[in-house]
């Protein structure tokens, strides 16, 4: 590999130029009102590399809404509570298109396909909230954000939580439905306030790329020397987001990009380059499938100059 | 990596004794009588590394009947053949459905999901018959198999392809199905006639391992120095294998095994571990999702042992 | 037709010793805990012909939970106040799927078949409910009750009402989807709670063959000379309780029993035959369906002895 | 009853005459190219009476293509041939949407859900030719008809069935599926020969009412006195257009006309009033299920002014 440091920066630099010029933005997601006041003109991304250099282009320090993003963090902290017995809850396969992902929810039985689409990642919000007061579930779950950050600044934008338990209907269906299964435990308005409260907590892509570093380097942060997960664990959660993180668009993922990814509809997608970086981009604009559109293309130049796909140089 | 060459030969003895005495070896495909007669006591595997080293265990010399691993060489010829074409009449999504599954089909208009799935592979074979005769565009397929692995004594078995086209109705039906929405252009026996005899070809681990070479190399075979496709699409490529390559069991095999593979009903395996290796592995047994169940669970002892996932060391 | 009124005694009497004595008696509804304490060695029916004179069999006096049986009433009562307007937020096809089937509403984004399955009974009620307090459109459906079956003692069982709030995990699941089309007007809870409400109203058979006088004779009651609804709409109504009445078993009980019906799951039936006589059956052990089991076998002897088919002598 | 014999005749006079003037039309099917040069302006229709009066309009003497029309009298047939064991074979309840149609086969193994959608009538055809050579078969169901209407003349329009043959993509699919579950037992290629050529049988309003008398009038065809089937078993068949003849326009059927009916694509629809009379009509123009859009109109027309309603009067 013959990149170095001084590459990484420019590479960054030319795609934030390139991202901050181009007329192609995607659309705002609309469903959430807090979110489609969102000025699409932004883009921001961070790499931080195994040395824990961080390279930031463009708005990378102004804080969005993670969304689902989250699902990777409440996956980790959930199997850590419970390991391997979370996947009698939810599945590990992709879902195909938004049509299965309710279909198969039937068929199924309640078992939502995997922890990344939104049945899946409250059958898990579920598991973390299990002998918890709703508060104590999330104040864990921003705590760990803020521990993997190593940020203590994290919080949540309670005008979005606010805004999504309003207008959340489909969210309250699938959550009913999987709780007329007997997948979910708790009370569904129990489940569901931590559910929209984690989707709403806000970042900065600095301190999501910081937050993703144990991914990228076996389960450590590199940063504090503090082993998050096992090496073996930290394969996995990769696994699901190659093959998940995209909803019906990671196929397309795999294939421009390369990396395990996840995406949230607030516009952000954390990547993790296994070995090299932990990156985190952001612009809210989305594309047909729900992920951001000038982050998967920002994320693809990354990848074909930096050499950073894991299915080839 | 401390692994060196040595370790290798271990690591597949290893396995190779274990897979040879463990007592649960999945189910014979049953829905082709000739696969069904196949005796279950069998496997094999065949790693070639990037020196061009061939480490083989087991019953690496059997030749076994490739299935659907032909649908990497057949959507590797036809991306040759039409570009990016090709993505016009097949996605490149994970199907989340059984692999023989007509319901999307129709509510994506006879497009099917991905080139690895039954409908797919027809897709992408009507395309290389395209103004050929049946029996030219078979030659051609199977001269470029004996071309990747550079043995022309690979053939076709044609009591399989003859066994295959007797029982396949449910073939019958997909092709069917898609030309109604006008996505095959040849005639649907054509078409089949094709598809099941590159089906029936008959290779042995070793002769699978050489011809995946490329897609471990950026795209050139290291023993000839053949650029078969280009880097980038040989990622690409990779990129569908790891998220549709094992039909309903493509998130399982991502998350316990971690490389870009292909399986057929046949019991083989096709695994890149991409810059380092090219691995074949064959029992004829399958599990629930229609994957080789020791190939499977051999390829995931053989990169925790090698540190070879792509998702991290 | 050759059959006086006292063949329609002896028929009855003969089919509720039949029904009392027969071991295959279904299995009473588990879901609502209510309703499963119930006594399954109970059968009751009630046949009102054309002029006005009632004859009743087994248990016609003791009171059972209406369940979907109400779905008539309520639908008859939103066409009263909107008119053809309805259809715009329910269809009238059947729906050729489990009664509870969610997947047909979001192909259909957010529009039930028709208003006998539960989701377009629940569509239903909130139109009923639109701008005014949920007790005031309970009131008034239950005041319609009353009124059509002339009986003011008609109320409803808070307790089962209670009990189907309590579980009626799918209905809420049902209901938010809709709402997330935009189909459901009302907060989620009032609608859900005027629904719980009026399926729990309780009638024997005598009260609820009343009830139904007006279908089987052109939108008349011929008892009190009242005009509920047109001789047109009447017919409509009929026509949907033939194709939709009974859920997935709607075909079967066309075929058996030739007669527009709606079954509830706390097990009794009305049916209509038009111009002769209001049936109502109860016997609370449902087949398969969800369809009462020995309510269905008696329809069929009723039908076949007195030449009442729609479809034949 | 106030109607009398002239009444129907002038009420047909003056349907005929508005559907002669009528600007909506519908779309000739275009899917069979020799259905798709059939001029649209045209319309028939033919009512013969308990007594066996005919009373016709329009175009009552021009031929068309029976199409799906032909399932009723496969239906009779196959029951006649194998009684209920056909009900292994294929189901009886409505199919809901055309989606469904397929989920359904799949998700029921193969087991059309009624005898009127395309799978099951194939499956129907499947029975009759069972032991038989095509041709035979294809003779007994021409005899059968000729039989039923008393006309010898009647015959299949060869270049229909040839038409159909070389475009049915979509029936060669259903048969195929159908085969791999086992549901079909003939080769695919005979049972959907005989299935084309019965779908191509040529027949005029007048003849086809005539067929359909022995629905009509309890099994017995009142012209010749010949018992075709049991007074049960045309009550069932009644039964089943009425909740499934239309395809997903059934339910629409029965809310505006009211009367048990089958249509088939080439713009026929035979409709039954029991006790009263047999009534074909035809218009070539479809709507948007697939149904006569003339042809439901002048029905709708027809059971309002005469009564005919199975639904009330």
């Amino acid at each position: 590999m013959s990149f170095t440091v001084p590459d990484l920066a420019l590479v960054i630099r030319d795609i934030s130029e390139e991202m901050a010029l181009r007329p192609d933005r995607g659309a705002v997601a609309d469903y959430i009102p807090e979110l489609a006041r969102i000025d699409p003109n932004q883009f921001g991304m961070a790499v931080i590399d195994a040395e824990g250099r961080v390279f930031a282009g463009g708005d990378s320090e102004t804080p969005f809404s993670i969304q689902s993003v989250s699902k990777v963090f409440t996956l980790t902290l959930a199997l850590g509570m419970v390991g391997d017995r979370l996947w009698k809850r939810v599945g590990r396969e992709p879902s195909g298109n938004p049509f299965n992902s309710i279909v198969q929810l039937e068929r199924e039985r309640g078992v939502p396909r995997n922890p990344f689409i939104n049945a899946g990642a409250i059958a898990v919000t579920d598991v973390i909230l299990s002998g918890h007061a709703p508060r104590e579930a999330l104040g864990e779950i921003l705590r760990f954000l803020q521990f993997l950050a190593q940020d203590s600044s994290i919080t949540i934008d309670e005008t979005v939580a606010a805004s999504e338990k309003r207008t959340g209907f489909r969210n309250t269906a699938l959550a009913n439905y999987m709780k007329s299964f007997g997948v979910i435990d708790n009370p569904v308005d129990f489940t569901l306030g931590v559910y929209f409260h984690h989707c709403a907590i806000a970042m900065n892509c600095r301190q999501l790329a910081m937050a993703g570093r144990f991914l990228a380097h076996n389960g450590i942060n590199p940063s504090t020397g503090h082993s998050v997960v096992s090496a073996e664990r930290a394969r996995r959660i990769n696994a699901i987001m190659l093959t998940c993180g995209h909803y019906d668009g990671s196929g397309e993922f795999a294939y421009r990009v390369g990396l395990p990814g996840k995406s949230g509809v607030g516009g952000s997608i954390l990547a993790i380059a296994p070995g090299k970086a932990s990156i985190a981009v952001w612009s809210p604009g989305l594309d047909a499938a729900g992920n951001s559109h000038l982050g998967r293309i920002a994320l693809e130049r990354l990848t074909q100059r930096m050499g950073w796909s894991v299915f080839g140089a």
